[in-house]
């Protein structure tokens, strides 16, 4: 027989208790805030049929980053990547029968076959918050101020990280009517900017003007991806509806106290399904000043099942990012165990322990029963290695007195007592 | 363009917001009753090196009924199919670092690729629940008291299941030393023990007499296995220590108030892993007379990963076999959406009922808001969907007075009064 390994697949995590516990903190954030906002959870199967992603053209992704194959049914498979095209298919499927404006969260787990780097693996997960069936920019407003109430519910303040907004429609009104670009062109030469906050100065300007051509044209695109405050604009595009959209966003963010929103012409977000507003949240801290996640706009994805379009708004989160952000912030707190007590018996009273634990546990305690019946400094030992903070010995003594001491292994006292004196104590702490 | 589908892969689940509800639910009880023992969460990747499976030799589930494929790298890996191997070697990495006896569960995601039937899918989610490092029957007892409470938290009572229990080592003892059969052929008749519940009676006779030979030995192995008692066994085997051991477990759980365990030769349970006591946990309901879940004690898994083994009972149990024996019973509660309240603008107050609806967010509430300005049914067939059962409006005309009306749209009753009375009419129930 070979030798097992004990190591979880590459680029995946093994959740050991103590890091359930933070994905627990980290997702129970997450359920609270969008619950407040009437966000209501769901969820899709992890395989989803290829096509479902083939649809979106991100070609990339599909070819070189998923994890797809056959069936035994000769059906290709792929395992999620994102859950947007899950979540356009479920709205599509039941279109009619779902109450608009529409408020959808969910936490899946994604993967994608990809290079590690930090912040990143191969299997993670994303919170998803979408609302489906506001045009307005009332919907926008309400993704950014549950992002803000996110990130604060997680201690962040808003010198931490910035958010910055942008619009795809705008780009386009650009690229098109001002640079006179192709479709085909127009795509390249947003998937570029896209990229260009990872690329060097003088490559992007270089490729920027190959697929522009017209040297005026990469000059002005360059000035307005250049612009952090709209005012900066051309004069001649300040009139522009998409632009204007934008600016009232801005307006309303700063009137609802976020001070934390600007404007980012260079934004465009990755995917093709974006088609108006979008916004990337980025860290400020110096060793990770960079996206973290974001979101926008995407109106024509539900209709692509065939059924009337519907108004989309959403962003998604990662896991690692949060993580990573929150560790750097120096934001993770530290999370006790669920165990209140752990009880160890000493000599022959595995049974009269029971029943004192069956009634602790009644009482809404949670309680470990050790019955190994070991020297108490072992027992000890393995209530400080789970993190434990009381431990309780029953043994003939205490059975026969109904005196029973508590000691807190973490500061050393001890609370002496019937078991009702006992139980007060953990239950008042 | 094709047409996209709007289906979830066949034998996996889309969860709607009610779906995604229910589940919460289920899982929620799992969590609190485990945690009320002082079990920890973990988890593990849901895939997995193809080797991990292969090692048990459960070849069946392996070539027939995983997803297995090769990565972009040309590993082969395999959708999880259960979490045993997974926990397994999770404990064996960390053995040494680890307090014994160490009490984990998990409600892991598992893909099988099997025929559809009732209350199996392609995917489900399945409790774990394992304890490692005793080697005594307070370790078993433990696990069937945990059982039962957790049935007794989803509303069962004891007539409605049935805890069955019996002995792989006793059975390998009757075997080995009374048959004399072979290890081959001792996994075989194993193996088909375990199927007999599902086998015509003249069918299991046939294949046991082809694999005993000797007409006395299957005799007297089917008198064993149809005893419901132990009493019912012969004398000879009555004083056999793996026997007593189970006879012990029936007495315990007896005397701590479960009056549906009982002993059943014929219980083996599939995997090769267990070792001596195993259990099943049988629906009684007459539509659904069978077996719904059950684990046992498997003390050399670990060791396989060439560390020193560890003592473990454990078992699983499936989401959508829970889901089944809860509806035929008629014990899934109607759970209410999160959402608290449903506002509505009437005109152009969305500023101002945003300045509201933060204030009742900041008080805990869950609240949705609809900023469509839509009439004032619209609003409330759309809040029915949800199943929200307040609505508020907000207009001009309350803005101007401070008098708000607070519907109960289930009921048809109204709450008026200033937004503090609103407030605390929706806090107070």
């Amino acid at each position: 027989m070979s030798k097992l390994s004990t190591n979880p697949y590459k680029g995946a995590r093994d959740f050991y208790p103590e890091d359930k516990r933070l994905q627990r903190y980290l997702f129970g954030v997450m359920r609270s805030v969008c619950e407040r906002y009437g966000y209501e959870e769901y969820d899709a199967p992890l395989l989803e049929p290829t096509d479902l992603y083939l649809q979106k053209g991100n070609e990339e992704i599909i070819n070189e980053q998923t994890y797809t194959f056959k069936d035994r049914g000769d059906r290709s498979v792929t395992l999620r990547t994102e859950m947007t095209p899950s979540v356009a298919r479920m709205v599509a499927g039941k279109r009619q029968e779902l109450g608009y404006p529409l408020r959808w969260y969910s936490i899946p787990q994604c993967w994608r076959y990809e290079r590690m780097q930090r912040g990143r693996g191969r299997e993670f997960y994303q919170l998803n918050v979408d609302i489906f069936g506001d045009d307005s920019i009332a919907a926008e407003h309400e993704v950014l101020l549950l992002t803000a109430d996110l990130m604060s519910a997680y201690g962040a303040t808003q010198d931490m990280y910035e958010i910055r907004v942008s619009s795809r429609a705008f780009l386009n009104h650009v690229l098109t009517d001002k640079l006179g670009l192709s479709p085909v062109v127009q795509k390249d030469v947003t998937s570029l900017i896209d990229k260009s906050e990872k690329m060097d100065q003088a490559d992007f300007r270089a490729k920027l003007s190959a697929l522009v051509k017209d040297e005026g044209g990469a000059e002005v695109l360059e000035n307005i991806l250049a612009a952090t405050d709209i005012s900066a604009l051309p004069d001649e595009l300040q009139d522009n509806s998409s632009l204007r959209e934008v600016k009232e966003l801005l307006s309303a963010c700063q009137q609802a106290g976020l001070q934390n929103v600007r404007y980012d012409a260079s934004i465009t977000r990755g995917f093709d399904y974006y088609t108006d507003i979008v916004f990337e949240v980025f860290d400020t801290h110096p060793d990770n000043n960079r996206s973290m996640f974001g979101g926008g706009r995407y109106d024509n994805l539900i209709g692509e099942f065939r059924v009337e379009p519907v108004p989309t708004v959403g962003f998604g989160m990662g896991d690692l990012t949060l993580q990573n952000f929150l560790e750097l912030h120096d934001l993770l707190p530290d999370l006790a165990t669920e165990t209140d007590l752990y009880v160890a018996v000493l000599g022959d009273t595995y049974k009269a322990a029971l029943d004192i634990v069956s009634e602790l546990r009644q009482q809404n305690l949670n309680v470990a029963l050790d019955a190994l019946d070991r020297k108490p400094e072992k027992a000890i030992k393995t209530a400080e290695k789970k993190g434990i903070e009381h431990v309780l010995f029953i043994g003939q003594n205490e059975l026969d007195s109904g005196e029973f001491s508590l000691r807190n292994i973490v500061n050393g006292t001890e609370t002496k007592g019937d078991l009702e004196t006992i139980s007060q104590q953990l239950l008042s702490r």
